[in-house]
């Protein structure tokens, strides 16, 4: 039994495009209608033939979905729901996967008053954007989180099945727990590597060439997470300010700590952070959330 | 013409045990001479086979060295050069590896006053330590900074040809050039990636296992780098103090700005940002220093 028979995405990005590939390797038999509000996306998912169907408005998407899952930068939400809100089924389920889940939760809230809401959060990716870059593995092994808040038990499972076909791992929290675990697993790493890659390429004394030809050092890495959607990220930072700005706030902290440990020659403080931090990177490759071959796996010739 | 005959590594970890291997595959002529202060790292590279010769101490091992490769800590590069400094032929070129190189030069010419000196520092590596980890091709493509300062150019100039040999890229620069560059594409990325860490797993509010669970969404691409050895980054930051501060000081700086656009929902100031790191990611890929699959080419099964 397949949780559900008719599955809508809207917007065909990463995420998007890959639980439409996903769904149609696992669940074949589902009918899966896409839709983005850019015609030349829609045009592209045509080319690509990962959805059965791909209608020109958001209306004639969803009119005869079971699952209707919204795959919109999360500032978008609001307006992508009002744009099929006249056409939802009644008893449909709207599921979403967006990065920062109270204010999702209320913009859909407003714009789906009498839907049945279970949002989500697939804690997958990569640093690529649209509907070439989403790929039907990219769920295998992640977790995603559903913050159902008060919607009833059957839809939450439906919509747990559905990502266990997908082949993901589910947790349930409330949306405001979502929220702060991301910001520290997510939004604040996202925020530091944007930083840093701007700083690296501000600097009067270090030119750009220097930076990129020396990035081996350690640089490059934080490079991949700053190469991520522009839009997407945006609104994650303006839609989970609260606990962005709160662990923003302790990592400042720790900083601070460590540039007067450095300043005073310290390095007992500095070698045992050092050592500790060790130990999480074992714990994340043991619980398969990395990759455990030197260096990500990258190629050395 | 191969530049040495007779190279002798002392240091033999991830760096130490690379340049062996490097110099095996590409240079088979060359009689490698290897030495580690500890006894169970010479008895492993005894079992790897790596080198013709590891003798029991720094002294014999430099005895008919025309190559002397210091791969230690930054640390305890002048207690390395000083156990070997009685038996330095007056010939012999010493170089190293260290990540800072003001206070390597100065900790070098102390114990080798009339030593032929040409520090260097390879910007490569991985997260692995020790004679395991190692592999010839560790270098292949990287940039090595040779920082000279006023050794002769005969000097300088073999010490390039060693590492080309290597598959290296090579740069002159000042010490304290480097040490500022480096600052920025490799140190301050490092205590930043140790910072998250240890935030991350401090908080009160968000458990480690969440912490661990939810990784991929961006925070495991730090624990790569905070799982580098501590006594090597211990010591390049209390040896790069002032260039470290610096630049650290900039990316607070930054970060503080970042993080008023949050406060005050200003868009526009995230978007513009995310948009330019983006092109410097672009340009790494491009000139052939990340890997240019997505998410570093970690499997997705």
């Amino acid at each position: 039994m397949l949780p559900f028979a008719r599955i809508t995405v809207i917007g065909l990005g990463l995420i998007g495009s890959s639980i439409l590939r996903g769904v149609r390797h696992h669940m074949p038999t589902v009918r899966l209608t896409a839709f983005d509000a850019d015609p030349a996306v829609r045009e592209r998912v045509v080319e690509l033939g990962i959805a059965d169907d791909v209608p020109d408005t958001a209306g004639a998407a969803v009119i005869d979905a079971d699952l209707v899952m919204l795959c919109v930068p999360v500032g978008a939400m609001g307006a992508a729901a009002e744009a099929f809100a006249a056409d939802l089924p009644a008893d449909a389920i709207v599921s979403d996967v967006g990065g920062a889940k109270l204010s999702v939760l209320e913009a859909l809230r407003a714009a789906l008053p009498n839907a049945l809401i279970v949002p989500g959060h697939p804690v997958a990716g990569t640093e690529h954007s649209g509907p070439d870059a989403g790929f039907a593995t990219l769920f295998h092994g992640r977790w995603v989180i559903l913050t159902p808040e008060d919607a009833p038990e059957a839809a939450v499972e439906r919509v747990k099945a559905f990502w266990e076909k997908l082949g993901s791992n589910i947790e349930i929290m409330t949306a405001r727990h979502h929220d702060l675990v991301l910001a520290v697993t997510s939004h604040v790493p996202h925020l530091i590597a944007y930083s840093i890659v701007g700083t690296a390429s501000d600097l009067e004394n270090v030119t750009q060439g220097e930076v990129i030809k020396y990035s081996a050092g350690g640089f490059r890495d934080f490079t991949r997470i700053a190469a991520s959607d522009p839009t997407m990220w945006r609104d994650v930072f303006l839609n989970n300010k609260e606990a962005v700005l709160e662990i923003l706030q302790r990592l400042t902290e720790d900083v601070t700590a460590l540039q007067r440990a450095i300043r005073w020659g310290d390095g007992d403080t500095l070698f045992n952070l050092f050592t500790r931090t060790r130990a999480i990177r074992r714990s994340i490759i043991e619980q398969g959330q990395d990759d455990e071959r030197p260096d990500f796996g990258r190629t050395h010739e």
